[in-house]
Protein backbone atom coordinates (compact mmCIF):
# COMPACT_ATOMS: atom_id res chain seq x y z
CA UNK A 1 0.00 0.00 0.00
CA UNK A 2 0.96 3.37 -0.80
CA UNK A 3 0.92 6.76 1.27
CA UNK A 4 0.78 10.09 0.60
CA UNK A 5 1.96 12.87 3.50
CA UNK A 6 1.79 16.49 3.51
CA UNK A 7 4.75 17.99 5.75
CA UNK A 8 5.57 20.89 7.42
CA UNK A 9 9.42 21.67 8.46
CA UNK A 10 12.14 24.11 9.64
CA UNK A 11 15.33 24.19 7.72
CA UNK A 12 17.07 25.37 10.06
CA UNK A 13 16.51 21.86 12.60
CA UNK A 14 17.98 19.30 9.53
CA UNK A 15 20.34 19.43 6.52
CA UNK A 16 18.22 19.17 3.73
CA UNK A 17 15.19 17.34 2.86
CA UNK A 18 17.60 14.50 1.33
CA UNK A 19 18.39 11.28 2.86
CA UNK A 20 22.16 11.23 4.33
CA UNK A 21 24.89 8.64 6.01
CA UNK A 22 24.49 10.78 9.12
CA UNK A 23 20.76 10.70 9.00
CA UNK A 24 20.55 14.46 9.39
CA UNK A 25 17.53 15.23 6.84
CA UNK A 26 14.25 15.60 7.13
CA UNK A 27 13.65 12.29 5.19
CA UNK A 28 15.68 10.62 7.37
CA UNK A 29 13.44 11.79 10.16
CA UNK A 30 10.43 10.84 8.85
CA UNK A 31 11.48 7.66 7.80
CA UNK A 32 12.60 7.04 11.39
CA UNK A 33 9.20 7.59 12.79
CA UNK A 34 7.23 5.79 9.92
CA UNK A 35 9.44 2.91 10.30
CA UNK A 36 8.64 2.70 14.47
CA UNK A 37 4.33 3.15 13.23
CA UNK A 38 4.95 0.36 10.23
CA UNK A 39 6.77 -2.04 12.15
CA UNK A 40 9.36 -2.22 9.46
CA UNK A 41 11.94 -0.07 7.81
CA UNK A 42 10.11 2.84 5.72
CA UNK A 43 11.83 4.68 2.82
CA UNK A 44 10.39 8.21 1.80
CA UNK A 45 10.32 9.91 -1.35
CA UNK A 46 9.98 13.85 -1.53
CA UNK A 47 8.24 16.11 -4.34
CA UNK A 48 11.13 18.72 -3.59
CA UNK A 49 15.07 18.32 -2.78
CA UNK A 50 14.99 21.24 -0.09
CA UNK A 51 18.54 22.48 0.32
CA UNK A 52 20.08 22.63 4.18
CA UNK A 53 18.50 25.62 5.74
CA UNK A 54 15.29 25.83 3.32
CA UNK A 55 11.95 25.71 4.89
CA UNK A 56 8.77 23.73 4.10
CA UNK A 57 5.29 24.68 4.41
CA UNK A 58 3.99 21.96 2.41
CA UNK A 59 6.51 19.40 1.01
CA UNK A 60 4.74 16.25 -0.04
CA UNK A 61 5.95 12.82 0.33
CA UNK A 62 5.04 9.10 -0.35
CA UNK A 63 6.13 5.99 1.30
CA UNK A 64 4.98 1.91 0.86
CA UNK A 65 4.10 -0.11 3.98
CA UNK A 66 2.70 -3.28 4.37
CA UNK A 67 0.80 -2.19 8.05
CA UNK A 68 -2.90 -1.02 8.58
CA UNK A 69 -2.80 1.70 10.38
CA UNK A 70 -5.47 3.72 11.28
CA UNK A 71 -5.44 7.25 9.73
CA UNK A 72 -4.03 9.21 12.66
CA UNK A 73 -1.41 6.55 13.29
CA UNK A 74 0.13 8.03 10.38
CA UNK A 75 -0.22 11.97 11.87
CA UNK A 76 -0.49 12.24 15.52
CA UNK A 77 1.46 9.06 16.07
CA UNK A 78 4.16 9.96 13.54
CA UNK A 79 4.15 13.70 15.23
CA UNK A 80 4.65 12.19 18.55
CA UNK A 81 7.68 10.80 17.21
CA UNK A 82 9.14 13.45 15.45
CA UNK A 83 12.25 16.08 16.35
CA UNK A 84 9.70 19.41 17.08
CA UNK A 85 10.83 20.96 13.91
CA UNK A 86 8.72 18.87 11.65
CA UNK A 87 5.41 17.44 11.29
CA UNK A 88 2.76 15.42 9.13
CA UNK A 89 0.00 17.73 8.35
CA UNK A 90 -2.06 14.41 6.81
CA UNK A 91 -1.66 11.12 5.15
CA UNK A 92 -3.92 9.51 2.08
CA UNK A 93 -3.68 6.25 0.89
CA UNK A 94 -3.15 6.58 -2.82
CA UNK A 95 -2.74 5.15 -5.91
CA UNK A 96 0.62 2.77 -6.16
CA UNK A 97 1.31 4.50 -9.48
CA UNK A 98 1.86 7.84 -7.87
CA UNK A 99 5.07 9.68 -7.39
CA UNK A 100 5.21 12.76 -4.83
CA UNK A 101 8.22 13.95 -7.40
CA UNK A 102 8.07 12.54 -10.96
CA UNK A 103 4.27 13.05 -10.96
CA UNK A 104 4.67 17.04 -9.66
CA UNK A 105 3.53 19.23 -12.45
CA UNK A 106 4.49 22.31 -10.68
CA UNK A 107 6.23 23.37 -7.48
CA UNK A 108 5.89 27.15 -5.24
CA UNK A 109 8.67 28.69 -3.66
CA UNK A 110 8.57 32.22 -1.43
CA UNK A 111 11.34 34.25 -0.77
CA UNK A 112 11.15 36.46 2.66
CA UNK A 113 13.64 39.25 3.02
CA UNK A 114 14.22 41.70 5.72
CA UNK A 115 15.16 45.07 4.67
CA UNK A 116 16.76 46.55 7.49
CA UNK A 117 20.01 48.15 9.31
CA UNK A 118 19.84 45.68 12.07
CA UNK A 119 20.25 41.75 11.76
CA UNK A 120 16.87 39.38 12.32
CA UNK A 121 16.34 38.05 15.51
CA UNK A 122 13.12 36.91 16.01
CA UNK A 123 13.46 35.72 12.29
CA UNK A 124 17.22 34.41 12.49
CA UNK A 125 17.64 31.18 10.32
CA UNK A 126 13.57 32.36 9.12
CA UNK A 127 14.19 34.91 6.70
CA UNK A 128 16.75 36.79 4.44
CA UNK A 129 18.23 39.89 5.44
CA UNK A 130 19.69 42.77 3.61
CA UNK A 131 21.45 45.45 5.55
CA UNK A 132 19.93 48.39 2.91
CA UNK A 133 16.75 49.32 1.80
CA UNK A 134 15.70 48.10 -1.56
CA UNK A 135 14.47 49.11 -4.22
CA UNK A 136 11.29 46.73 -4.91
CA UNK A 137 10.27 48.30 -8.14
CA UNK A 138 13.23 47.67 -9.72
CA UNK A 139 13.54 44.03 -8.61
CA UNK A 140 9.86 43.80 -9.94
CA UNK A 141 10.82 44.92 -13.31
CA UNK A 142 14.08 43.08 -13.35
CA UNK A 143 12.30 39.74 -12.47
CA UNK A 144 9.75 40.26 -15.15
CA UNK A 145 12.44 38.91 -17.22
CA UNK A 146 12.66 35.67 -16.19
CA UNK A 147 9.00 34.71 -16.61
CA UNK A 148 8.41 32.03 -19.13
CA UNK A 149 10.64 29.11 -20.82
CA UNK A 150 14.33 29.69 -20.74
CA UNK A 151 17.40 28.09 -19.88
CA UNK A 152 18.16 29.28 -16.65
CA UNK A 153 22.06 28.29 -17.04
CA UNK A 154 22.54 31.29 -15.35
CA UNK A 155 20.79 30.72 -11.91
CA UNK A 156 22.03 27.17 -11.89
CA UNK A 157 24.41 25.23 -9.29
CA UNK A 158 27.80 24.35 -10.64
CA UNK A 159 26.65 20.92 -8.88
CA UNK A 160 23.28 20.76 -10.14
CA UNK A 161 22.63 17.37 -11.47
CA UNK A 162 19.48 17.86 -13.72
CA UNK A 163 19.78 16.90 -17.15
CA UNK A 164 18.42 19.76 -19.04
CA UNK A 165 18.48 23.62 -17.66
CA UNK A 166 15.13 24.69 -18.97
CA UNK A 167 12.47 25.59 -17.20
CA UNK A 168 9.26 27.04 -16.94
CA UNK A 169 8.83 29.74 -14.81
CA UNK A 170 4.96 30.23 -14.44
CA UNK A 171 5.04 32.90 -12.07
CA UNK A 172 7.69 35.05 -10.34
CA UNK A 173 6.98 38.14 -8.45
CA UNK A 174 8.33 40.66 -5.76
CA UNK A 175 5.96 42.58 -3.29
CA UNK A 176 6.69 44.12 0.14
CA UNK A 177 4.95 45.38 2.97
CA UNK A 178 5.96 47.68 5.45
CA UNK A 179 8.82 45.57 6.77
CA UNK A 180 9.68 42.49 4.57
CA UNK A 181 10.09 41.19 0.78
CA UNK A 182 8.45 38.63 -0.75
CA UNK A 183 9.12 36.84 -4.04
CA UNK A 184 6.82 34.19 -5.02
CA UNK A 185 7.40 31.88 -7.66
CA UNK A 186 5.86 28.90 -9.68
CA UNK A 187 7.95 26.17 -12.25
CA UNK A 188 7.25 23.35 -13.61
CA UNK A 189 10.39 22.08 -11.56
CA UNK A 190 13.20 24.16 -10.36
CA UNK A 191 17.61 23.43 -10.71
CA UNK A 192 19.36 23.27 -7.63
CA UNK A 193 19.95 27.27 -6.09
CA UNK A 194 17.71 28.65 -8.53
CA UNK A 195 15.16 30.76 -6.60
CA UNK A 196 18.28 31.76 -4.46
CA UNK A 197 20.31 32.97 -7.30
CA UNK A 198 17.20 34.59 -8.66
CA UNK A 199 17.14 36.49 -5.31
CA UNK A 200 20.72 37.31 -5.17
CA UNK A 201 20.44 38.42 -8.81
CA UNK A 202 17.39 40.33 -8.05
CA UNK A 203 19.13 42.07 -4.75
CA UNK A 204 22.25 43.47 -7.06
CA UNK A 205 19.29 45.21 -8.90
CA UNK A 206 17.04 46.37 -5.49
CA UNK A 207 20.49 47.98 -4.61
CA UNK A 208 21.34 49.93 -7.82
CA UNK A 209 24.14 48.37 -8.99
CA UNK A 210 22.45 47.05 -11.74
CA UNK A 211 19.46 48.03 -13.52
CA UNK A 212 16.30 45.62 -14.37
CA UNK A 213 17.85 44.80 -17.82
CA UNK A 214 20.73 42.91 -16.79
CA UNK A 215 18.57 40.07 -15.47
CA UNK A 216 17.40 39.70 -18.88
CA UNK A 217 21.26 39.99 -20.35
CA UNK A 218 21.89 37.03 -17.67
CA UNK A 219 19.68 35.17 -18.45
CA UNK A 220 20.71 35.04 -22.56
CA UNK A 221 24.33 34.83 -21.28
CA UNK A 222 23.57 31.59 -19.99
CA UNK A 223 26.73 31.91 -17.44
CA UNK A 224 26.92 31.48 -13.95
CA UNK A 225 30.04 33.25 -13.35
CA UNK A 226 28.19 36.50 -14.45
CA UNK A 227 25.74 36.38 -11.96
CA UNK A 228 25.91 37.28 -8.61
CA UNK A 229 26.23 35.15 -5.30
CA UNK A 230 23.99 32.51 -3.62
CA UNK A 231 21.59 34.41 -1.12
CA UNK A 232 21.32 32.45 1.67
CA UNK A 233 18.79 29.51 2.53
CA UNK A 234 17.31 31.28 5.18
CA UNK A 235 14.21 32.72 3.45
CA UNK A 236 13.60 30.51 1.48
CA UNK A 237 9.83 28.47 1.92
CA UNK A 238 9.04 25.83 0.05
CA UNK A 239 5.19 26.38 -0.21
CA UNK A 240 3.11 23.80 -2.66
CA UNK A 241 3.46 21.04 -5.05
CA UNK A 242 0.91 20.64 -8.06
CA UNK A 243 -0.78 17.46 -9.07
CA UNK A 244 -3.43 16.13 -11.75
CA UNK A 245 -7.33 16.24 -9.54
CA UNK A 246 -6.93 12.38 -10.59
CA UNK A 247 -4.47 11.74 -7.76
CA UNK A 248 -7.01 13.00 -5.20
CA UNK A 249 -5.09 14.59 -2.67
CA UNK A 250 -5.67 16.85 -0.12
CA UNK A 251 -4.56 20.61 -0.45
CA UNK A 252 -0.39 20.69 -1.49
CA UNK A 253 -0.08 24.41 -1.33
CA UNK A 254 0.29 26.14 1.91
CA UNK A 255 1.19 29.98 1.91
CA UNK A 256 3.72 31.04 4.16
CA UNK A 257 2.03 32.66 7.53
CA UNK A 258 4.89 34.32 9.98
CA UNK A 259 4.78 36.23 12.80
CA UNK A 260 7.12 39.59 11.29
CA UNK A 261 7.22 42.50 13.20
CA UNK B 1 25.49 58.99 30.74
CA UNK B 2 22.18 57.27 30.13
CA UNK B 3 21.12 55.18 27.61
CA UNK B 4 17.87 53.64 26.01
CA UNK B 5 17.77 50.74 23.97
CA UNK B 6 15.04 49.49 21.57
CA UNK B 7 15.60 45.21 21.74
CA UNK B 8 13.81 42.14 20.00
CA UNK B 9 14.41 39.24 20.59
CA UNK B 10 13.44 35.09 20.63
CA UNK B 11 12.25 34.10 24.03
CA UNK B 12 13.05 30.38 22.75
CA UNK B 13 16.64 31.44 22.61
CA UNK B 14 17.03 32.69 26.67
CA UNK B 15 15.52 31.83 30.18
CA UNK B 16 13.46 34.95 30.54
CA UNK B 17 14.46 38.47 29.83
CA UNK B 18 15.82 38.93 34.24
CA UNK B 19 19.38 38.77 34.75
CA UNK B 20 20.07 34.92 36.15
CA UNK B 21 23.04 33.54 38.53
CA UNK B 22 23.79 31.01 35.17
CA UNK B 23 23.69 33.97 32.88
CA UNK B 24 21.24 32.71 31.00
CA UNK B 25 18.88 36.01 31.06
CA UNK B 26 18.68 38.11 27.76
CA UNK B 27 18.84 41.32 30.24
CA UNK B 28 22.85 38.87 31.13
CA UNK B 29 23.65 38.69 27.03
CA UNK B 30 22.71 41.93 26.45
CA UNK B 31 24.85 43.22 29.38
CA UNK B 32 27.33 41.08 28.01
CA UNK B 33 27.31 42.80 24.70
CA UNK B 34 27.53 46.18 26.13
CA UNK B 35 29.98 46.01 28.57
CA UNK B 36 32.49 44.58 25.76
CA UNK B 37 31.86 47.88 23.87
CA UNK B 38 31.79 49.80 26.68
CA UNK B 39 34.88 48.64 28.15
CA UNK B 40 33.25 48.59 31.73
CA UNK B 41 30.52 46.53 33.72
CA UNK B 42 27.31 46.96 32.38
CA UNK B 43 23.59 46.77 34.29
CA UNK B 44 20.73 46.87 31.94
CA UNK B 45 16.96 47.98 32.96
CA UNK B 46 14.19 46.28 30.98
CA UNK B 47 10.84 47.83 30.74
CA UNK B 48 9.30 44.79 31.07
CA UNK B 49 10.53 41.24 32.81
CA UNK B 50 9.42 38.39 30.03
CA UNK B 51 9.38 35.17 31.19
CA UNK B 52 11.56 32.06 30.01
CA UNK B 53 10.07 31.15 26.08
CA UNK B 54 8.45 34.69 25.99
CA UNK B 55 9.63 36.96 22.88
CA UNK B 56 9.84 40.44 22.18
CA UNK B 57 9.71 42.75 19.09
CA UNK B 58 9.90 45.75 21.12
CA UNK B 59 11.42 45.41 24.76
CA UNK B 60 12.79 48.47 25.85
CA UNK B 61 15.95 49.03 28.56
CA UNK B 62 18.12 51.26 30.12
CA UNK B 63 22.35 51.43 31.25
CA UNK B 64 24.74 53.60 32.16
CA UNK B 65 27.90 54.08 30.69
CA UNK B 66 31.01 56.82 31.18
CA UNK B 67 32.10 55.10 27.83
CA UNK B 68 31.78 57.75 24.82
CA UNK B 69 30.69 55.54 21.42
CA UNK B 70 29.44 56.35 18.06
CA UNK B 71 25.76 55.23 18.10
CA UNK B 72 26.77 52.31 15.76
CA UNK B 73 28.90 50.99 18.14
CA UNK B 74 25.87 50.74 20.36
CA UNK B 75 23.86 48.68 18.01
CA UNK B 76 25.70 47.12 15.33
CA UNK B 77 28.59 46.29 17.26
CA UNK B 78 26.36 45.45 20.01
CA UNK B 79 24.69 43.32 17.54
CA UNK B 80 27.80 41.47 16.23
CA UNK B 81 28.60 40.20 19.80
CA UNK B 82 25.04 39.00 21.11
CA UNK B 83 23.62 35.50 20.15
CA UNK B 84 21.34 35.08 17.16
CA UNK B 85 18.10 35.44 18.92
CA UNK B 86 18.73 38.94 20.12
CA UNK B 87 19.20 42.09 18.85
CA UNK B 88 19.35 45.98 19.21
CA UNK B 89 17.06 47.74 17.08
CA UNK B 90 18.11 51.43 18.25
CA UNK B 91 20.04 53.19 20.69
CA UNK B 92 20.00 56.58 22.45
CA UNK B 93 21.64 59.01 24.77
CA UNK B 94 18.19 60.20 27.08
CA UNK B 95 17.89 62.25 30.35
CA UNK B 96 19.23 60.92 33.54
CA UNK B 97 16.35 60.43 35.30
CA UNK B 98 14.78 58.00 32.35
CA UNK B 99 14.00 54.90 34.04
CA UNK B 100 12.77 52.29 31.21
CA UNK B 101 10.63 50.11 34.02
CA UNK B 102 9.23 53.00 36.26
CA UNK B 103 8.66 55.70 33.46
CA UNK B 104 6.57 53.20 31.08
CA UNK B 105 3.25 54.02 31.07
CA UNK B 106 1.32 51.01 29.10
CA UNK B 107 2.74 47.57 27.90
CA UNK B 108 1.21 46.14 24.56
CA UNK B 109 1.42 41.82 24.54
CA UNK B 110 -0.04 39.73 21.37
CA UNK B 111 -0.37 36.14 22.07
CA UNK B 112 -0.18 33.89 18.47
CA UNK B 113 -2.31 31.09 19.05
CA UNK B 114 -2.91 28.33 16.02
CA UNK B 115 -5.97 25.98 16.32
CA UNK B 116 -5.35 23.13 14.34
CA UNK B 117 -4.82 19.28 14.77
CA UNK B 118 -1.76 18.66 14.29
CA UNK B 119 1.34 20.60 16.41
CA UNK B 120 2.93 23.24 15.18
CA UNK B 121 6.63 22.76 13.13
CA UNK B 122 7.57 26.23 11.78
CA UNK B 123 6.10 27.66 14.47
CA UNK B 124 7.02 25.62 17.04
CA UNK B 125 8.09 27.60 20.30
CA UNK B 126 6.73 30.54 18.38
CA UNK B 127 2.64 30.11 18.46
CA UNK B 128 0.62 28.41 21.37
CA UNK B 129 -1.25 25.20 19.78
CA UNK B 130 -4.67 24.01 20.40
CA UNK B 131 -5.50 21.44 18.50
CA UNK B 132 -9.23 21.73 18.17
CA UNK B 133 -11.29 24.42 16.37
CA UNK B 134 -12.28 27.35 18.80
CA UNK B 135 -15.35 29.84 19.03
CA UNK B 136 -13.37 33.50 18.34
CA UNK B 137 -17.11 35.30 18.78
CA UNK B 138 -17.33 33.41 22.15
CA UNK B 139 -13.60 34.23 23.02
CA UNK B 140 -14.41 37.81 21.87
CA UNK B 141 -17.26 38.04 24.12
CA UNK B 142 -15.58 36.33 26.90
CA UNK B 143 -12.46 38.85 26.99
CA UNK B 144 -14.61 42.43 27.00
CA UNK B 145 -15.44 41.36 30.26
CA UNK B 146 -12.03 41.84 31.08
CA UNK B 147 -11.48 45.50 29.66
CA UNK B 148 -11.10 48.68 31.98
CA UNK B 149 -9.77 48.93 35.76
CA UNK B 150 -10.04 45.77 38.24
CA UNK B 151 -8.55 43.65 40.61
CA UNK B 152 -7.13 40.44 38.41
CA UNK B 153 -6.23 38.56 41.52
CA UNK B 154 -8.06 35.88 39.67
CA UNK B 155 -5.48 35.78 36.89
CA UNK B 156 -2.55 36.62 39.09
CA UNK B 157 0.48 34.14 39.19
CA UNK B 158 0.84 32.62 43.32
CA UNK B 159 4.49 33.76 42.95
CA UNK B 160 3.81 37.32 41.40
CA UNK B 161 5.56 39.85 43.28
CA UNK B 162 3.51 43.25 42.85
CA UNK B 163 2.04 45.16 45.52
CA UNK B 164 -1.43 45.59 44.06
CA UNK B 165 -3.67 43.09 41.93
CA UNK B 166 -5.07 45.98 40.56
CA UNK B 167 -4.78 46.97 36.97
CA UNK B 168 -6.12 49.10 34.01
CA UNK B 169 -6.67 46.59 30.89
CA UNK B 170 -6.91 49.86 28.19
CA UNK B 171 -7.37 47.10 25.22
CA UNK B 172 -8.25 43.19 24.91
CA UNK B 173 -9.32 41.80 21.62
CA UNK B 174 -9.49 38.72 20.09
CA UNK B 175 -9.26 38.49 16.08
CA UNK B 176 -8.98 35.35 13.73
CA UNK B 177 -7.60 35.02 10.21
CA UNK B 178 -7.76 31.26 8.50
CA UNK B 179 -4.95 29.82 10.12
CA UNK B 180 -4.13 31.61 13.21
CA UNK B 181 -6.00 33.32 16.55
CA UNK B 182 -4.49 36.49 17.49
CA UNK B 183 -5.17 38.31 21.35
CA UNK B 184 -3.98 41.71 21.87
CA UNK B 185 -3.89 43.20 24.99
CA UNK B 186 -2.72 47.30 26.17
CA UNK B 187 -2.51 47.89 30.22
CA UNK B 188 -0.59 50.22 32.37
CA UNK B 189 1.25 47.38 33.77
CA UNK B 190 0.93 43.55 33.49
CA UNK B 191 0.72 40.83 36.60
CA UNK B 192 2.95 37.92 36.18
CA UNK B 193 1.30 34.95 34.23
CA UNK B 194 -1.45 37.60 33.77
CA UNK B 195 -1.69 37.36 29.96
CA UNK B 196 -1.23 33.47 29.44
CA UNK B 197 -4.14 32.57 32.17
CA UNK B 198 -5.66 35.21 30.38
CA UNK B 199 -5.60 33.03 27.32
CA UNK B 200 -6.14 30.01 29.38
CA UNK B 201 -9.40 31.12 30.61
CA UNK B 202 -10.62 32.48 27.55
CA UNK B 203 -9.27 28.78 25.47
CA UNK B 204 -12.33 27.42 27.63
CA UNK B 205 -14.53 29.66 26.83
CA UNK B 206 -13.84 29.29 23.04
CA UNK B 207 -13.82 25.11 23.05
CA UNK B 208 -17.10 25.42 24.60
CA UNK B 209 -16.38 24.20 28.48
CA UNK B 210 -17.75 27.75 30.09
CA UNK B 211 -19.69 30.42 28.31
CA UNK B 212 -18.24 34.22 28.18
CA UNK B 213 -20.07 35.31 31.37
CA UNK B 214 -17.57 32.68 32.87
CA UNK B 215 -14.54 35.18 32.40
CA UNK B 216 -16.45 38.00 34.75
CA UNK B 217 -17.41 35.26 37.15
CA UNK B 218 -13.63 34.61 37.47
CA UNK B 219 -12.69 37.87 37.47
CA UNK B 220 -15.07 39.10 40.21
CA UNK B 221 -14.08 35.68 42.22
CA UNK B 222 -10.61 36.81 42.53
CA UNK B 223 -9.51 32.98 43.25
CA UNK B 224 -6.62 31.90 40.78
CA UNK B 225 -7.43 28.54 41.66
CA UNK B 226 -10.89 28.35 40.29
CA UNK B 227 -9.36 29.81 36.37
CA UNK B 228 -7.71 27.61 34.02
CA UNK B 229 -4.03 26.33 33.50
CA UNK B 230 -1.71 28.83 32.60
CA UNK B 231 -1.39 28.83 28.51
CA UNK B 232 2.27 27.71 27.27
CA UNK B 233 4.80 30.99 26.80
CA UNK B 234 5.55 29.56 23.01
CA UNK B 235 3.13 32.43 21.52
CA UNK B 236 3.47 35.06 24.14
CA UNK B 237 5.15 38.87 22.29
CA UNK B 238 5.80 41.90 24.04
CA UNK B 239 5.24 44.41 21.84
CA UNK B 240 5.56 47.46 23.40
CA UNK B 241 6.13 50.17 25.69
CA UNK B 242 4.85 53.51 26.04
CA UNK B 243 6.77 56.61 27.53
CA UNK B 244 5.80 60.25 27.97
CA UNK B 245 6.61 62.06 24.65
CA UNK B 246 9.34 64.22 27.08
CA UNK B 247 11.96 61.15 27.32
CA UNK B 248 12.19 61.93 22.63
CA UNK B 249 12.62 58.00 22.04
CA UNK B 250 12.25 56.42 18.75
CA UNK B 251 9.20 54.41 17.98
CA UNK B 252 8.83 51.87 21.24
CA UNK B 253 6.26 49.76 20.00
CA UNK B 254 6.52 47.17 17.15
CA UNK B 255 3.39 44.90 16.35
CA UNK B 256 3.69 41.12 15.27
CA UNK B 257 2.65 41.15 11.54
CA UNK B 258 1.03 38.05 9.83
CA UNK B 259 1.30 38.59 6.35
CA UNK B 260 -1.03 36.46 4.11
CA UNK B 261 -1.01 35.68 0.44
Amino acid sequence: MRLALGLEYAGDAFCGWQSQPSRCGVADAVAKALGEIAAHPVSVHGAGRTDAGVHATSQVAHFDTQSVRPQTAWVRGVNALLPSGAAVLWATPVADDFNARRNATARHYTYLLLPRAQRPALLARRAGWYHHPLDVVAMRAGAAHLAGRHDFSAFRAAECQARSPVRTLMHIDVTSDQTMIRFDFSADAFLQHMVRNIVGALVYVGNGRHPPGWIAELLAGRDRTRAAPTFAPDGLYFTGVEYDAKWELPPTRRPVVLPLS
